[in-house]
């Protein structure tokens, strides 16, 4: 017999912070059948309690003048952690030894170095650790990886394509902590070349690169933050990725996946254009019709419905995994961690390869 | 009062050559009103003859047992070359000097210095020069192209990416003269690179890239062809181009052209998948809807239909352009051979920088 479901009760989140982005993950938490929220922590008691009543928190949510109050609270089972990037390292391995179950918010940390420090706090205590890159967990993202895993419609993987872009716009250059190198010194590789990383491993089933080579020539702010940038990756088999990344250019999600057999490419990765349908676009076997006029077969649409959003089920996956453990004394779901450790990894190298003058970095796990 | 157009007097093509390609361009040249087949020769008089019976030519067209045949023959106004590249700088160059317009089927030459021949050959007698990139002449190219120039809904361009590649199958990749040391020394880079680098430079007003670097790695043949490869493009003003083109991938024509406003797309560039209309896709000032979920406005499809399939409006227009210099004594259009050799200059920048260990190109007009 399977075993049985674990039980329904809700894990109770502790939001740190009050981000922009915490507002979309709050609804998110709000959204997902088996998590609630129970406390928010801002530096300001005024903020939280006004973060808390804007965003339709429970009325039984507290809220803390403190980081730390949230993390003392024994009610609190898991932490979502929308501080900028330089916190990370603290707040997560605080709450990791606090018991805390993570979901971090993304770019997860400044350097792999960082984030060895958080993924040990919270393998230490036996916590789950996850990144909010929500686009992992829309239905679509599987169907999507049904067809790059089929032999005959794409078989063997050759090339990959992502951008991720927006113009953030003048007031967002001069103040938003994107783009201060004490906050979040990764910039546009940091906010938007993540999804780009995590799209180009998650199609090539997680394989490392063998080198990454940034595209000459990145564009920096005046304190010397990443603006845009782009890479080259080049893996064992001869497939080669590509991405470009940008605070600098018009909102634009795209992932193009080029194999021997077929093609794929959705439009709206990060963030469907709507909420409740995620479409994709694939050709297979694609042959040129007599005299070289159009093509065979016309390329196809997928539409992949969902019943909740892509970050009320990330929410939902997160607090089932954690329920495992709680109720049932499972292990820990490595797969969350591990890719995003590759997916730092990428990172690094593209800012090292940025730093060494677009020279070529060894990628090495 | 404006001048008149020119008299429909068809301009009398022959063809050297019996390619495939061939039988598509002849199709092009029968449909454009202002064109037509007189001659055609082959190393063998049967296979002409065969070509001109099954391609619908005219009864009166001449069938000729070789190319000089087709070059001596007054009644010709004009070649079209679909010959092997590496047979091109005699061909063209003689064509020119024999004072027939030519219409050369790309990849243009092995390299720049012999283009340079052949134009100066055209230059020297008078007759216009044209490379058969079909796709140049769809309305729907102009049509991308106001949107790209559109400063407020498309703003200054930051990056281009292009994909051409088709699964050219084993037999192509045993005998096809595509892949032939002798014949196509320049391989996927010249069959479907050249789509692609044609494709950026047409993005980027033909302004050419600072330097360019062949992405890591290339594919070849035991020959030494190559099979498959890529390269990023440095432009001066900080703007990034990168493609990728192959041999052993599915039949896949991309160009995405990000700007700082908008973004465009088009996914059948090389060869329309319906004859008669070409879709492209356009997305302007785009923002992140209420709480990040989902966006503003909506992309939106073009459909741009064309009475004349794009390569019979390429033979219409190269024959206007021959009418206006022999009715009209009109110079030569000087755009086809500079976007021509522009082109083979990025070509050949990035077989060099293949060559030599993928290396930056400096690019030197």
């Amino acid at each position: 017999m399977a075993a049985a479901d674990p039980p329904l009760t809700a894990v109770r989140f502790g939001i740190i912070g009050c981000a922009n982005i915490a507002r979309k993950v709050s609804r998110a938490i709000l959204l997902s059948p088996n998590s609630t929220i129970v406390a928010i922590g801002s530096r300001s008691l005024e903020k939280a309690a006004a973060f808390a009543k804007n965003n339709g928190f429970p009325a039984s949510a507290k809220a803390y003048g403190s980081y730390d109050a949230v993390l003392e609270d024994p009610d609190v089972d898991a932490v979502y952690i929308p501080l900028p990037t330089s916190l990370h390292l603290h707040w997560a391995v605080l709450a990791a030894r606090k018991k805390k179950h993570v979901l971090l918010e993304k770019p997860v940390a400044l350097n792999v170095g960082e984030l060895d420090e958080i993924l040990a706090a919270c393998e230490s205590s036996g916590v789950q650790y996850m990144d909010a890159t929500m686009w992992m967990h829309h239905p679509r993202t599987a169907e999507m990886k049904g067809f790059l895993a089929d032999e005959r419609r794409f078989g063997q993987l050759k090339a990959v394509h992502s951008i991720f872009s927006y113009n953030s716009g003048a007031d967002f250059l001069k103040t938003d902590i994107r783009v201060k190198p004490d906050l979040d010194a990764l910039g546009a590789l940091g906010d938007t070349g993540w999804y780009c990383i995590r799209a180009i491993l998650w199609a090539a089933d997680y394989q490392l690169p063998k080198t990454v080579t940034a595209l000459r020539d990145a564009e920096f702010n005046e304190a010397g933050v990443i603006l845009s940038c782009g890479a080259s990756l080049q893996f064992e088999d001869g497939k080669i990725a590509t991405f470009y990344c940008s605070f600098l250019s018009n909102l634009t999600m795209e992932i193009s996946v080029l194999g021997a057999n077929g093609y794929l490419r959705v439009h709206d990765f990060v963030i469907p254009f709507q909420e409740s349908v995620g479409p994709f676009y694939v050709n297979a076997n694609t042959k040129f019709a007599e005299l070289s006029i159009g093509i065979e077969p016309s390329p196809t649409e997928h539409l992949v419905k969902t019943d909740l959003p892509q970050e009320a089920r990330m929410v939902k996956e997160f607090s089932s995994l954690v329920r495992k453990i709680t109720d049932h004394g499972s292990e820990t779901e490595k797969k969350w961690p591990t890719i995003s450790r590759k997916t730092q990894m990428v990172v690094d190298a593209v800012k090292a390869s940025i730093d060494k003058d677009f020279q070529p970095i060894h990628v090495v796990y």
